[in-house]
């Protein structure tokens, strides 16, 4: 089914960012940290358990305004099983509180194997008598490399379940260039890689956005615009902003006419907007969400969504 | 640090394969699903139990003669965060046994966020005063979409740690040409991703073979053998053997002359060995040992290991 969910939710907050919730333990106040690892004897454990809190708390002071979170699995795998068990109930506690969930996994391989990471992410594990749900987000970042075969099995699914993907096409990193930037018949790897996103979108439901979206970097403004107008049907998924270096104009591209098309991600500015400003550690969220305002304001004052 | 570690327990076993603990759940045996699903409350829990079951009955018939496994972290994502404590508990047990442990998990992301995928599958993670071990693989597969951004952070590790990377090159499925295959340059993706691997590797110790090895298909044996000549610093790590179709002449020209650099995978044909045999189901761990000692007479019939 297209992002229609996604899209509903941006222009009720009328705010189209999302929070990356990447939780590195020094991101946590250090009263957090303390009051959970004090005397453990699990420390990886414990440790998931005060990120909990951490997500929580910002979920709660962010709901209302910011119609996404974007958890980033590294950052729940470094914390073992016990931080895997943290990203399903982040997932759950955000959704209950009428956010759109994108994992953001960048998971990638072929057939049967995709099949699992599509289950386990955005659908049911099939337990032979029994289904169950593993991490059930609403959309998941992929990641293009092996082609069709790795992109395919997740299709059924965004329609079925009313999910979404985002596939890597232009990352915001300096040595993105190395492979996405090189020349093949005269365009860019990322540009096949983005038309590769329309035509795998073409099989999914939505209109004018699919199911198949793109992840393409802030740091890359030139190619963010080029790419909007190459790829009318694949809703973008924006990296880069802020502490990576990119400002309101570098995303200003992304969107189309009606300020739509495009969510751009902030996770460090927002979940350490606390020291930033230098305010209490306990008021972390309350930091977490002024900073989530100014960024909207930021970026809504440079397109036109109504 | 290189290989090394591996290439001491293939020539030990004198056996260059590796078993992919794949559990989808139809490939228990139906004794095992049912022992474990009856009456269950959480059933992703007792299915992520029937599995860890499952991998170490098969760990204990394998571990004499085959030097490596690779659980693929897609199946036990697929059973939520009791599938990642059996991933944990499997990795241990395996390692436990002898055996060096691959975590096919594809990874990749840039910075800071590699630099956790690191730490969760290859390191310590830093929990500020204390360190944990959170999956504690030998190698981890990973994908270089990003460039030197999202393999650079994996190298210290290697070095400090003693591990190794496989980076996709040319994948097995059939549509890895699409964009694999393109020509950059007068060469195709997958020469240019091979030599990144060799530039990456050079950063690591190891002699011949260095830290960073590559992921290249059984299923195309052609680019298999030019690879081999032109990556000679490159260990490669090879699927596609047996249900994917490649066969031991397929292999063959993924080995150097001392019929070492290779490492060629089954998951499949050995985990469901007992339904290909028609042997009772109970024996599903006698009939994999009979499988992996089949396999690897037949790919050692092709190469030179001494």
């Amino acid at each position: 089914m297209s992002f229609h969910r996604l899209i509903e939710k941006i222009k009720e907050t009328k705010n189209p960012t999302v929070v990356g919730l990447d939780p590195l333990f020094s991101y946590l106040p250090a009263f957090l940290r303390e009051q959970y690892m004090k005397n453990t004897d699990s420390p990886l454990e414990s440790a998931a358990a005060a990120v909990l809190e951490f997500n929580k708390t910002l979920i709660d002071a962010l709901c209302d305004i910011v119609p996404a979170v974007k958890p980033q699995c590294a950052y729940y795998e470094y914390y073992g099983w016990a931080g895997m068990k943290t990203l399903e109930e982040t997932i759950s506690y955000a959704q209950k509180k009428g956010m759109f969930v994108i994992i953001d996994g960048k998971r990638n391989d072929i057939g049967s194997t995709m099949e699992a990471y599509a289950a386990a992410h955005l659908g049911e594990s099939d337990l032979l008598g029994t289904t169950a749900e593993a991490f059930h987000g609403d959309a998941l970042t992929v990641n293009g490399y092996l082609g069709s075969d790795g992109i395919t099995p997740l299709l059924s699914y965004c329609d079925q379940n009313d999910k979404g993907i985002f596939v890597l096409v232009k990352t915001s990193n300096p040595s993105s260039g190395e492979l996405q930037d090189k020349q093949i018949d005269g365009k860019p790897v990322y540009q096949l890689m983005g038309e590769l996103c329309e035509q795998w979108g073409a099989k999914t439901k939505g209109e004018p956005y699919s199911a198949v979206g793109a992840v393409v970097g802030a740091t890359y403004p030139e190619e963010l615009s080029k790419l909007r107008k190459a790829l009318p049907h694949t809703f973008f998924l924006v990296p880069g902003y802020g502490a990576q270096g990119g400002g309101a104009k570098d995303v200003a591209g992304a969107f189309d006419e009606n300020g739509l098309g495009a969510i751009v991600n902030s996770s460090r500015g927002i979940l350490c907007a606390y020291k930033k400003e230098g305010c209490d550690e306990k008021d972390f969220a309350a930091a977490a969400r002024r900073e989530a305002l100014r960024m909207k304001d930021d970026i809504v004052s440079v397109i036109n969504l109504k």
